[in-house]
This record gives C-alpha cells, structure tokens and sequence, in this order.
C-alpha cells in the first residue's frame, strides 16, 4: 500500500518518473504569499481549503504565511491535517453517520474543530457525539447562498437551526457557512461578481434575522478563488477560504482575471511520450488514473501545436499539427491538469522542484475516496 | 498513507462508513467462473486484465479458475502483481524511460513478464535493460487495428520490428498485441463486430506477413469485455485479455449485449445521503474522488425515481422525482459506477461483502497515478 515516490531529492527534474505530481515550488511560494498578503490586508482572516491540496505540509505553510487555520471538507482530511500539526481544522461540509461523528468528535480533544450542519437531527446526534467523546464542537449553519446543493434556505431556517445548536449543550453556535461553489468558475468577471452580491444579499439578511432573534454570528465564511475579492470587500463576511490559488489548473485559467490579482500555475503533471508510431500521433503515459477530466482535457506547457486530444485510462492522445515537429519518444512533458483537486487525490507525492531540481517530496496524505 | 479501511470484518454492510468500494462476491465469483468457462470451452488462452481491479488477490484468483496469468498496463501494476503472489504478468503496453525499463527487466527475473513495443528505440532500450538485469524479455509488437493510439501499421511494420526484436540479444519474439479499445463501447452488437473484424482482417494479414517472412507468430492477444467471443472466435486470436468483466459499470451497462453470455454488475460505491435541505434535493457524500465520471454519471441501485445528477469534488447531487419520497438524511445507497477501472484507482480497499456482511478486506495494491 505504500506507494513510492517517484524521485528522489536531488534529482534533476528530468530524472523523475512520470506520471508524477511536480509542484513549481518558487510559484507555490508566491501564491501562498500573494493571497496571505491580500486578504491581510483587508483585515479579515483566512482560513485556505485543504481539499485541494489535501497535504499538512501546505497547510502549514498557509498557516505560517497568517492563515488562522485551514478547512477541510472530510473526517479523513481532517485526521490527516491535525496529525500532520494543524490545529484549527474547520470541516466546511455536513458529517453523517455514527462512526464519521464518532471521530470528529474525538478530533475536537486533540484540535480546534469546527464542522457544518443544515439538518435539525443532525445538530442532535452532533451534540450525541460531542457529550460521549467529553468534546465540544463549534458549528456553522450552512446557507444556501445560490449553489443548491447542501445548506438550509436564508433567515428564518437559518434562525431555528442555529437555535437548535445554541440549546445542545455540547455545540456552541460559531456563525453561518456561505460558499458559492458554481460561481468560482463562471467565466466573466460580471457573473462571478453578481452571483456573490445575490450571496452577499441572503447573507446579510440571514445575519440581521440572527440578530433580530438575539443570536450573535462571530464567523461568516465562504468564497473561493474566482471571487473571493468580492466576498473580502462585502462587508458581512469575515473569513475566506479559497484553495485552487495555491496550485490553479486549466479550468480556473479559462476564468477572465481583469482586475484580479493573479495567481501562477505551480502544479504539474509530468507525463512521458510512450508512443510515437505514426506521424501527427503522440501518445503520453498520464491519462484518467492520473489527471481529472472533469472539467476538460490538460493543456501542455511549453508546446504550441500539440494539444492533449483524448484520455483513456492509461493513455493521453495528443494531436500534432502538420507544420510542428512534435515531442520525440521518450520526451518529458508538463502537463497543466483541467481540474487541480481531483488530480491531486490520484496522486500519493508532490515532486517539489526549483530550478529545475527536485528540492522535496510531500506526502498527499490527506489523500483517498475519504470517509 | 495507509489509508483505513472503512470496514471491519463482520460488520454489516450497513455500518460501512461512506464513501466504500463494495464487491458483491457472490456476483463477482459467478463473473470470473463465468468468464473462465466460455474462454475454457474454446480451448484458447484467458489472461484478464489486471488493469481493472489492480488488485493480486483478484488476479490470483482468476489464475485459479484457470487463467494462464494477467495483463497490466504499468510497471508499477506489474511489480505489485508479482509481489502478490502472481507469476506471469504481460504489461501490454509500451514502457519508456530508463528508470522504468530498469524496474521491468529486474522484475523478469522474478516472474515471466512479457511486454509491448511500437517502435524501434524502444527495442533496443529493451534489450539493454535486460542485458544490464541478466534478463530475457519475452516481447510483442502492438498492432494498431483501429484504435489509432500505440501501434504500428499491420504487416510490414509489425515484420520489421519483429525482426528487431528476434535480431536483439537478450530478447524473445512472442507476438502481437491486437487490442481494440474504441471497439468495446461501440453500443450495438453490430457495430462492435463490424470493427473486431476489421481488427481480425488486419492481425491475419499481419500474421501472413510474419509467416512469408519466416518469423513464427506464437501469441496473437487483445479482446475486452464488449468484444471478446469476436476474437474468441477468429480463429487468429490465441489470447484474450477482457478485464471489466469482474465488476461491470454503467458504462457497459448501456452496451446492446444481444446473443452474449451476461456479466453481473458486481462493484459499487456505497455513499451516505448527506443533506436534505429542501423538497426534491438530496446530497450523497460521494463525489468526483470517490467515482470517475469520465463516461457519465453514476446509477443508483434500488431507488427508481432518483437519479445522480452531478458530481462535485465531495458531492454527489440527486434529483428525486416529485411522487417519489427519496432516500432519508443518513441512508446509504449503492452507486454503479460510470466507469470501473477510474473509480477503483481512487480507492483504497475493496469492501468485499456476501449476504449483507464484510467478509473481506482487500487492498487495491496497485493504486496510484502509476510510473
């Protein structure tokens, strides 16, 4: 079960078994500095999504950058993170069951954990779970701030659920969750922008109907790094938690940044070319078992010309135009993966490199389907 | 990075934390017999797909049903399979780069490993490792019959290479690889055998040529699940190397399996609803790490009415048809995933249960992004 690196440090970046995951480490440490730097600024506090990076050693660094911790979206992440030294690990997500409370509940002896609920039973076999583990757990209510996915309605469902935490005697209220996750990846800056003034509207009618009943809301979290700028200047939230900045993928880069501060592509796929049997065909080693499609194919760094076609489990068709040479057999490519956090869930290291060496190997240990 | 299981040995399906692979062991054991039996019966060759479960326990078991051994796709695959307990591995697929051609001539001194070329270099790459091992390769030379990824052109190329092959030191000539992947999907019956005998028409072509040349042909292999009585039936083929047909998915699950001998559907994701914040809208804790949605969505068993509609990183969003009451907060579902081979890469264990409890634990050994 333990896999090995594909590199060792010190090798040259050539010498790294492919497929593997590369983290460009001067442009991770610029994206780290450059958002810590932002959101500082403001004066709101940031709290970077694991999920994507699912590695303490990352979230380390973010916290070391002024972070006040991090989120994670799973139990699993969040045992991973608190072993690997973090020790304010909010689970920006709704936990279910008996076993998965169990630990969460369990966690909260050994860090500051602080988790989701949008479901009246919930926050009872919450409490359940928190009073037999002799823990006390803090709880966002999430609101639905346009995603339709999970969290209650604004206001008044709001209100009762966050009056349902307030009388367990083993939770304590701690704000309200208000992430817009379809609205990261809308392409134009306008979209993005609306979609978080509609959020920012049901967020702060939520909070007045809170205040009308006498519940104080210390915490209102959300965005991501399509719009975080918006929800940093609204007003009503005062913590972020975007997580792609660290790494950025295809998809985000289809994104229009006008007006953004930029964030630089650090993570890689590196791939081999293992197949070059006919001309205008190229075949690369990384496909589905090691690069996300979901949210289209990657692009290659470095190669105008050659485009990656096609995945199939093992394999990535490129296509060739007729006027380009192409990559020879044997050649190492730099792939930019479409989608950053599924990709990284395939992978078990980080390749760290700088300047063209491998500087350090990083476990994904937060990493696997994640109960 | 040892994930843990999400289950223990006897407990009931029921209390198998979510999101878990589950293998039904009853349908998974009839698949292997089933598979075993046709191909017995007709006196040619089975060496099923490792690829699929990459999984020795699984391997080692369709070789005690009578498999000569298995394919696999990657050098890591391979090593993992013969560290299991298995003795013949063909890696049919090209392997490329020093570091790996290393790793696969040290491991055929361990076990009969066999393996794909496409292109000269790379026979000459071969035979160095093996040289530098002490080891002799068996090789054989991809075909493309309609796939148009690895492969050289039928006859004459397939002739020269062979000859490369045969003229080098440290290696064996022991035949073509003939797969056709595209073919597999082809929805209707027709359409699968209209290009399988196509492929059939390209490998006798290129078996004439071998023959005019005076170069013995002693493994003609390929054939997938869609497709393999096709091959079985050729008269050419001497090998077949289905892999699916263990587990099934919803993607084969759409094929027209008119006149075939059936395969159940044996693999599943179990996921726990996570949220049911509003009427007709229900969350699952199984997202895009849990289940590859390169060929579509997951279906859910047992609930007509209900259906996945998207995945997200963590989530899986249903719709519940208006007359239909839906599953309950906390109630776990049974998802056939879209695609099997994808989704099992990103587990950790196979949950194998029989009559509703945990008879087993099996790790996927060879999981990972894969050098």
């Amino acid at each position: 079960m333990a896999v090995p690196p594909p590199a060792s440090v010190g090798d040259p970046l050539d010498w790294v078994d492919t497929p593997a995951l590369i983290l460009d480490l001067d442009a991770f440490e610029r994206n780290i500095e450059r958002m810590a730097q932002a959101v500082g600024a403001s004066g709101i506090r940031l709290r970077p999504h694991a999920k994507t990076h699912k590695c303490p050693e990352i979230a380390r660094r973010q916290v070391a950058a002024g972070a006040i911790g991090v989120c994670a979206q799973k139990v699993s992440e969040a045992e991973a993170l608190v072993d690997g030294g973090v020790d304010d690990v909010f689970v920006s997500n709704e936990i279910v069951g008996a076993r998965k409370l169990e630990r969460l509940a369990r966690l909260a002896r050994r860090a500051r954990v602080s988790v989701c609920v949008d479901d009246p039973q919930n926050v009872i076999d919450l409490d359940q779970a928190a009073a037999a583990a002799g823990a006390r757990l803090d709880v966002l209510v999430e609101v639905n701030v346009g995603g339709d996915r999970c969290g209650v309605e604004p206001c008044e469902p709001v209100v009762r659920l966050a009056s349902d935490v307030k009388a367990a005697g083993h939770l304590r209220f701690a704000g309200i969750q208000a992430y817009h996750g379809h609205a990261q990846h809308l392409r134009s800056v306008d979209a993005r922008r609306s979609a978080i003034e509609d959020a920012i509207e049901r967020v702060h009618q939520t909070r007045n109907a809170l205040e009308r009943n006498g519940i104080d809301c210390p915490t209102v979290t959300g965005a991501g790094t399509g719009t975080y700028p918006f929800e940093m200047r609204s007003g009503v939230y005062n913590e972020l938690q975007p997580g792609s900045y660290v790494f950025m993928d295809a998809d985000y880069l289809r994104n229009d940044w006008s007006g953004f501060l930029r964030f630089e592509q650090s993570l890689f796929v590196l791939s081999t070319v293992m197949s070059r049997a006919a001309p205008g065909r190229a075949v690369l080693d990384a496909g589905m078992k090691a690069l996300s499609v979901d949210s289209g194919m990657p692009m290659i760094a470095g190669w105008p010309g050659v485009t990656y076609l096609q995945a199939s489990d093992e394999h990535g068709q490129l296509a060739i135009e007729p006027e380009v040479a192409g990559p020879k057999l044997g050649e190492k490519l730099m792939l930019i993966p479409g989608h950053c956090d599924p990709t990284v869930n395939m992978h078990d290291w980080y390749v760290c490199v700088r300047g063209g060496v491998v500087e350090a190997l990083w476990p994904v240990s937060a990493r696997g389907s994640g109960s």
